[in-house]
């Protein structure tokens, strides 16, 4: 397990100017105690949970948070997941943070299992993309993990991944593929993006490792993937490109018999989750 | 205009290894010049493109950008907004950077647009809270005013919000509101979260500036405006509580004549902007 | 109590060379413990000792601090203010660090408290300004109100101050005025700089909710006060403009009947107070 | 001549929120321009001016600062020391910390060439101390030699100074001063503290490369002197230990035949030089 | 070309204290231009150019640098790489830390092109490993390329590695592999280390991508490369062990018919790279 | 002892990736725990040990560490010289960080070891450069006192050193003492490099308090040795230049009476130490 983002939350918690908090440093004593509870408004994967107990500890150390779930743990509306005790001030001023850590990750976490659950019966993976909120990639790829989904590569350093512009630029698929196999680590496969069979069919001769199946009609895709079985079964396939969330598609789409959907939609427009801090 | 945030530029690049992209390393000539468009696919506003040209230049002083529109433009799907041109490696491994900005901001910007579309005919002012992905505030707070709301407090530190459980620990919303106009700087107006009526009267007879009617049915809230317009019509007043971005709803809350709706949506669950990068 | 600024007592202990005190390696044995007090030199108030306490601890986690008083007391020349134990080493190593923190923050505090001392009988608050030392505002800040002071704005994002030039910017008192109301978050109180009885004038009908009331005459500031009651009795007044330290200039400013006096020499010309460590 | 401390100078105008402007933003027009000029309210000796100018280029990289002094520069109350141009709006952001920055060091340039002035006649050299402003102390020092004044040492790491707490740990003054000869880098000289007469003879028996006064009384002090001369002609003498700037005080300090006179109150006690910006 | 990694060169100016160089400083006037060259003095590859030049400007944007060669040039004892102009004090103060960069990292380019002279004939690669310098990684493997060799994979999140001890955590070879297909990223090729001609046998049939032969006695390894090339012949094949840079083994190894040899030397040992400054 | 700079070995651990080491991740469980043994492979003097405990611990705070040995202890080959045991996976992913600083460190600790064996008999001190690596001269310097030689100047604001291009820039090395006198801190001593017999007497006659023997022939060297004693015996002697580890050089410079010989190989040359982890 990770450890939680200090920096981050440190950060965050100063955004929100948490340690100057003139509301409550008015009307809340500095000696008043106080319990809470966070209680999910809604059913879904919670995730989060740990980096919002530690932005309560970072705070102010004296808060005791205790985790009634885990991250990951689908959780149903009402529930409580966490109960906290500590000084009333530190609860009241870490609050709103702590949420929008909770509320951004477990809507990531809920989106990707419910995206999931639309393929039930083929067997797909759902890879994140990197499409993701600048300075915020570790925990929503986490969070992705935490749905059920896979990680595509963290970032550009640690995965070859040729797309259109790449193999224009090299003069070819094949003269793309062949640099890259010759220049890249050596521990790293060679994807290569394709739009069309002929695409397919030239990657795969010069020894693609993965192919990324873009934009393609669904008729294209299951040509695709059965050139792919017959002349070449040690390849994945991928299948790519402004998918969305809509379950109908979803299915279709993991009925081709690609081995990844990749879904730029359940890091950058997963709604959040609802959920709450109530005093008890 | 403020200054591109280029710590948060730079961290977004590390982050995604953008200067150790190695498909383009491999496969694209490090002399290689390219042109490219970032064209709009969907209409809205634009938000985020003064970050996405400082994105492309901080990777590399030597790619030229030029933008078309300025943020806070509404756009129209097929739209080219800013061309640019220089390396075509420095182009290839900025992008995503530059488009994840570019994505998230326009569609906050976006989604306040269509939330004052649909207050037309009553004058309410929408506004943000806080509510926003951590780090990123100062960003999606100014996506909301280029989208037309304005600003709530920007953080703890800048506004005095006396909420329930701040009413509870000072003994009531009297003895709340007479300690914040006690202790807290003299230049903050004090905002009372009231939840019915009677405490619309409280805190209007302890001299709150400004009432949240958090949670409150229409027929509520049409008498509480009644109310507070009648005994105390200097005082502002601001609807808030999961209102969402339904139109028909926020058409609703508007005719009570509130002066402001906060809606935590704008920015905790705004869809992304969809926006491509081409090579021209 | 807010967290002492570890960021600043390490960037302090580094400045120092704290690590590095060449002398205490050379003639200090490591093992050698000590015991010290901190004893006041002179009368006053006392601000820093937390922040004594955390520089002593930043570098040495063994060093034990006993605080014999809290910040904000009124202590007396020879007066012992904290007791340390650890090894001698340490306490050599971080006395200096820990004694800037505590004269120059005392200083301030002290200097807050004659100040008011001057005041005695009329009602008027002291305010400190933003004409603090960089770097050190929080800190400053804090000192003014262990003083028995109180805090104008943070910095210039947390109030308005429509000062003269941006009267003139925007065309005249009224005009700002108007600009702000309609433009700056709902929640700061707009508060004007007037020179002159004219601008009182405007300033109150164009609606502004606190009046500065800059580098006046005593006989107009009267005449400003009487005016301000008679005809907007809830607007709040404060007097500035150098008016310095001297008790008589304060009583009689304060006579006026202001409700604020707001003194830049508290924090930029505050004498250090004086303070030292002894070994025992 | 150093660069100016651009991370400092960009918390500084952080910590002022001068990006965030609320007045200025709501009443000043983006595209308005301006010229103001920097003018001395009082005589003394100006330090600061190129980290004043570094301030409002910092904020804004269209304001043209012209300097009419150097720092270093003696000058009349009246006159103006620099002329400002650019976005109005930047002038007025960045007013304030371009200030503090001025009056701060200025007023110990002007402190410390007056004390030096006391000194006409005797040939001492006036000598800061580590009693500086946390975080400050590269500023300070250079405003010290700015206004005349040499520096001692700048942190722990980098001269030998033997106080009586470190010669009490090692058993004497002899036992320290030969630790320190055995142990410190070779390139550092050795300094002790003396009190008494007894000590000064020790000290230059054990080989003490320097020797600091502290406390002594004026005759002693003189004794001490004419010893050193005697029989350790190579001996540097500072004088020390709340001296204070009396000009009387300083005078006869320096008539003892001292070479080095160190004073705290420079730097931790300078008044604030009266310095503003007009608008012209 | 990467940028230079700025923070990195600020980082090392401050550790040498090149802003407060008292030697320069108090000797050489501030208006003195200088000239002065960079001469290599033994042969060998040089690589730190870029970063020297870069450190001269980030002290003073005074200095202009021409350089003479490129990063990766093989250069002769007694040739000028680069000349400078620019203020004397800069070139004074700055020379240290460039030398101490271009010293280090042309030892470690040097070192790699002696031991790729060691293979010719037989076509192995000589690979670097995370036996790098704390903090130097990035500049420590970029050496390597210049030198001619390849990298291995950056760090731990960017490739597959099973040791010994993996797979005695999972309960053998083939576990590990199985393991390690099922949950690492798509894009990354599995690399098994093996000790024994069984372990190969077991890592071919439980479909690794890549072996590691570590610490194999030459005999075994023929073996071991002769049963991949049989078996599975898109198999890659490291040795790797303290192997060392003494050329007859380097050349035994390579004989052997592996892919690649990784040698923690070249990174961890390579001796100073003989170069200096003098001026003209 | 100083605090292990907790700074760089989190950017050294984030630089291996080690929060995400996807083979550990992959295939060892979560809850497994394990020991292992830190084991030194040849002999030497070790340096590095708390920083490594620190290393583990950093990334995870269940890792207990025993050392068996201090920093500065001469091991042997084979010898334990410190234990470990928590989760599996931790002591897995912190190894290699944790070696890296062991390693190098003991390196330099030995070779200065080896170095100083060489000069048994006369009575010179080691000294090291200023020849770092940059971003690691503190730990490098403490490696050089772990192995028994002495730390010249840190940087170059805490020593004055006249070289020859100093010397020429003020006119002469009298011009440069005379300066370096008037204006350095007074407690610097001062070094001048001398590279012949009249330079010597120069620099001696001009007052120099150290003097620096460059590259002169052994001959030169005990003559200016010879010079010194008779006519300024409290003048301390270094020589520099090239010298390298070579035991016989180093002997016959040691017998010319030179105080200290100071060495770059020491640190910027030093083999890598051998060490490793094993589990047990």
């Amino acid at each position: 397990m990770p450890k939680p983002p200090i920096d981050l939350i440190r950060h965050a918690l100063e955004e929100d100017g948490a340690q100057a908090d003139v509301t409550t440093l008015c009307t809340v004593p500095a000696e008043q105690q106080a319990q809470a509870s966070i209680i999910a408004r809604q059913s879904g994967v919670i995730a989060g949970l740990a980096i919002a107990a530690a932005t309560f500890r970072e705070l102010d150390s004296q808060v005791s948070v205790e985790l009634l779930v885990e991250d990951g743990t689908t959780v149903q509306a009402g529930q409580v997941v966490a109960r906290l005790s500590g000084p009333a001030r530190s609860l009241l001023s870490a609050e709103r943070v702590a949420l929008n850590f909770l509320g951004h990750l477990s809507g990531i976490a809920t989106l990707t299992a419910q995206c999931l659950r639309a393929l039930e019966g083929p067997r797909a993976h759902i890879l994140d993309t990197r499409k993701t909120t600048p300075g915020l990639r570790s925990l929503e790829k986490e969070a992705v993990l935490l749905g059920g989904g896979h990680n595509h590569r963290f970032n550009l350093s640690d995965g070859v991944l040729i797309k259109d512009n790449h193999s224009k630029a090299a003069g070819g698929i094949t003269q793309a593929i062949t640099l890259a196999r010759r220049l890249a680590p050596h521990l790293l496969k060679i994807e290569v993006e394709c739009e069309t069979l002929a695409e397919v069919q030239e990657a795969l001769e010069a020894g693609a490792d993965v192919l990324l199946l873009d934009n393609m009609p669904l008729e294209t895709m299951r040509s695709a993937v059965e050139l792919v079985r017959r002349i070449a079964p040690g390849v994945l396939i991928e299948a790519s490109g402004n998918i969305g969330t809509n379950t109908t598609r979803l299915a279709a789409v993991a009925a081709t018999g690609v081995d990844f959907i990749s879904l730029g939609a359940i890091t950058h427009s997963a709604p959040n989750f609802d959920i709450s801090l109530e005093f008890t």
